[in-house]
């Protein structure tokens, strides 16, 4: 099956999934502690048995008994060496229930371990572990993948990734949340819809934890992600442990009440998770069947992400802006600490630009001699352990482009890419791939263009390949260049121009490292600020520049008041680094 | 005669002026220290017979013998009552000479005195000395007038403002100049040929002082003022006393050369003064007669002028600035030394914005309960005495306006009309009769209107009522009018809207006064940094701003160098206010 096959299906009708395999498991007598995923070889009937009462009460797809089958989790049980097997023959099991009318969708669970920084666990372990389950299901003919209950979004991400190595294979990426709304490693329903659908997640949803009353708070909060199918398999209730006994209060018939409300705000795919039965799914069988699926229309907002935060670039409320310090360039010390594996100084200053304001950071670790892919690893990871705000990774080495995509959870930015097609034939599979945001910038193998309109046409062909790959326009930010006013005199202008021409004419966003404006002049934050100012005013969606200048924070609080962009003009009024311009100055 | 048919004889043929009068007296026997204008009634006929001899000699304009005839200067010699006598006989003798062929030029010369602040002679005494001369000229059938050998732009100011008192009349305004180019007191031929065109003088020139070889560089710098015809009679060489009498090197030959250059360089009149004889003018005369009248093309160049030099304000180069602070508004001391008739605090104010850089200061003497136009008359002269720039005449009551215009030597702009009748028919003809340039605020009887689309209709209507008055748009300043923006927080981008759509449809200029963008909020420089940018950025050719906040002047300076107005980066560099933002900053 392919992802838009899931798709047309999605666009038909309901999708209802089985419930719970290990209630149902434990109910027949398997005993608490043990690894549910070995009576695939040790009782297949049970298992087989289980599936066909949810076929009975009406699923259309039933999930692979291998939620903890893969080589991590099952070394805990001694059993690594039963990762083929135990695919391979939970596929057979459900493809033998099935039969050719119900769909097998393969089970991929967490590891149980936390991927570095918060555990010990390397985001290329795990991914190598997914990688491997996902392949042994496709291999034995699942036809789609459900990557579910995952408390963090770095797994799912590493899990995601492994799985598209396979192809179009249709994913569906459930997470876990807590009361609070959020995963327990801190995502919010929404930058998780958004980060997977971005890197191409066919459904995402929710599952467990939740009963279906809390599960609705969720729902909304993943809706307004837009665009992406959506999936919910909540608990019966929440457990409740009498005695030892996990039991689920709720009936069959308040769970399909709440299917219907689900479906109402967006779910296309109805299943249940723990302490969900048959009953549960033959009575949200019957509640949906007379709903029509729900209407997903394409949401385009563009937006980067952190694990905790969406930051949606819209051009409305106060201009988000990109802190461009962490930048070995012409500074000596940071080169020299980023050369010796010291990353203390690059972590000062993401602290100290996220202080003042930085709504994204820059990342570039471009010291000539080292590993840069490694170096940039090292800067994300620990750039992510200090701070949470999106990144923009800053290179011109695909490699290390590539460590800073894989390793940041969230949506980075790529800094960048530009008109020759070398560039663009290394960099857009990776923005693809990762899901990743754009930067790029209007020069290509001749140079950079002097006028607004030679800019715009190199825009053009940026804009014309990336939706080749598949990079939908609103994503990409074009950076029109900005070149140092006391040489190129009569380009600042021309920059200002090509920023509102390649807006109007591309539909695309535009960012602008500012500093470069002034380089080699004096009272360079004076000229900075002024540029600033007029570029804000020309529509510059995302601007580059140095949070700790209080001339250049105290310009943007300023322009943002004046184009309307601070509706009561509390960016402007207590921003604290306006503030310390105006002790200085006034 | 009417001004416009003195113009289109020019049009036809270059106008041949008479020689010296006074010479051929003194040739005949007039002695030294005497006054010649007393011939008039004494000895008639010698008078007759100079003007005989200069019309043989191919003289077209005869001057009446009139030059030293106004009241002030026929003091000096005990005969004051002789005004009018002098005058309506040196007509009468002229124009019987002159009969139907020849014209008559009313000569009027200076009173002798230097007008306050140079030295103490009333304006007002001169203007008054000048209007009973003139009229006498006048009513005694003077075709035209030539006010000449003035070497105070003042004192020629009053004698323009006369004599245009009686209409319509053709007037040639000719200055002298020293060899440094300048009058004595210190006007270059430029912005004396432009104030005075500005007023309303049909014909600028020089006269006297220099041979024709100096007064060709005069020429040359008259010539840049454009459209007005140019008149030049200058001496026939330097005068030269040996043994106590004045001789004149120049031939004949020599300066019919040199007429002939004068043509080429745009002069349209020509004649001589002290030393030239008949046989020059008919030297002259002769040289000219195959050449074609030069043209004239119309030149619109925007200025604002002061004593000693005229401010282009045409959208290249570093914009220049209106200082904002001789103001009373909210400042209570500056208000309170106004009502006190001392203006050391307003010339104080003067000072410092003049050195901190303006190139233009506003004047505002609006306290209440003072007889507002003789404070106006006050500040005027107070700061003209302390420094030259070109003043902004700023009130809301006319009389205020007419005495700052009247008292100003220069081009001053009127600050304001708008766009509501009663204030248009009462500034307007001010401003035509000073020669005034003109802000027009985008307001009307029902206020300041919301749109930039409407604040244009409001311009529009000042423009198109202001050239019914003879004044060119190109010489009218619209005021978008800013508001706060803590209170109007959408309307910011509307002036600045309203900036770039009224310089494109109706070709005016535009000014702004920024610091009320930041009324009533807090790090106000900041805000009005970065809304001087987005202005200049827009197009606006005058912000009216503080020049001591050192934020604004580095915004301001950062802003041409961005938009390509300061060639070389010098304004930007060397600017000491750019410094010291700096030194306050990095
Ligand atoms: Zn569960
Ligand atoms: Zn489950
Ligand atoms: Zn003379």
């Amino acid at each position: 099956m392919k992802s838009s096959e899931l798709i047309e299906l999605l666009k038909e009708k309901i999708l209802i999934f089985d419930g719970a395999m290990g209630t149902m498991l434990f109910k027949n007598g398997l005993s608490p502690g043990s690894c549910p995923e070995l009576l695939n070889i040790e009782f297949p009937n049970a298992v087989e048995n289980v599936h066909r009462l949810y076929i009975n009460a009406g699923a259309e797809v039933i999930e692979t008994n291998t939620f903890g089958a893969n080589r991590i989790k099952l070394s805990a049980f001694g059993i690594a060496d039963k990762v083929k097997e135990l695919n391979y023959r939970a596929v057979e099991i459900a493809r033998k229930a099935a039969g050719t009318k119900v769909l097998v969708a393969g089970s991929i669970g967490p590891t149980g371990k936390l991927i570095f920084p918060l555990g010990d666990l390397s985001f290329d372990e795990a991914y190598a572990a997914f990688k491997e389950q996902a392949g042994y299901l496709l291999e034995a003919g699942a036809d789609l993948i459900i990557i579910e209950t995952m408390s963090d979004l770095q797994e799912m991400r590493a899990a995601l990734l492994a799985v598209k190595e396979f192809g179009d294979i249709p994913v569906i990426c459930q997470m876990t949340y807590e009361k609070n709304g959020r995963t327990i490693t801190g995502s919010d329903p929404e930058t998780a819809a958004r980060v997977l659908s971005a890197m191409g997640a066919t459904v995402v949803g929710l599952n467990c934890s939740l009963g279906p009353e809390e599960a609705i708070e969720i729902i909304k909060k993943m809706a307004r992600a837009g665009g992406v199918y959506l999936s919910a398999q909540p608990n019966a209730g929440l457990p409740d442990t009498k005695g030892g006994v996990e039991s689920y209060a709720v009936t069959p018939e308040y769970m399909a009440k709440y299917a219907r409300e689900m479906v109402r705000l967006g779910v296309s795919v109805v299943g249940g998770c723990c302490g969900t039965t048959p009953e549960h799914i033959k009575a949200i069988s019957e509640a949906v069947s007379d709903l029509r699926p729900p209407l997903r229309f394409p949401d385009r907002r563009c937006f980067l992400a952190c694990r905790t935060r969406t930051l949606y670039i819209e051009g409305r409320g106060p201009t988000p802006f990109v802190g461009e310090r962490i930048n070995p360039t012409a500074r000596k010390k940071l080169a020299e600490s980023i050369k010796n594996g010291d990353f203390g100084p690059v972590i000062k200053e993401a602290e100290e630009q996220v202080r003042a304001g930085a709504s994204i950071l820059d990342v570039n670790v471009g010291v000539p001699g080292i590993d840069e892919a490694s170096a940039m690893a090292k800067a994300v990871e620990s750039i992510q352990r200090t701070v949470d705000v999106p990144l923009s990774i800053d290179s011109s080495n695909p490699e290390a482009i590539e460590a800073g995509l894989k390793y940041f959870c969230g949506r980075a930015i790529i800094n960048s890419v530009d008109g020759s097609k070398d560039k663009l034939e290394k960099i857009l599979p990776l923005a693809r791939r990762y899901g990743a945001a754009l930067i790029g910038l209007t020069l290509d193998e001749s140079g950079i263009p002097e006028s607004a309109e030679k800019r715009l046409k190199v825009a053009q062909k940026i804009v014309e390949y990336a939706e080749k790959y598949g990079i939908d326009r609103n994503f990409i930010f074009i950076d029109c260049l900005c070149l140092a006013a006391g040489v190129h005199q009569n380009q600042a202008i021309e920059t200002l121009k090509a920023i509102s021409l390649i807006k109007k004419e591309l539909g695309v966003k535009t960012v602008l490292g500012i500093s470069n404006i002034s380089h080699g002049l004096p009272f360079r934050k004076t000229l900075n600020a002024a540029f600033l100012s007029m570029a804000i005013k020309e529509g510059l969606d995302l601007p580059i520049i140095d949070p700790l200048s209080p001339e250049v924070i105290g310009a943007l609080r300023a322009s943002d008041l004046l184009t309307d962009r601070d509706e009561r003009g509390e960016y402007y009024v207590f921003s604290g680094r306006v503030e310390k311009t105006s002790e200085k100055t006034l």
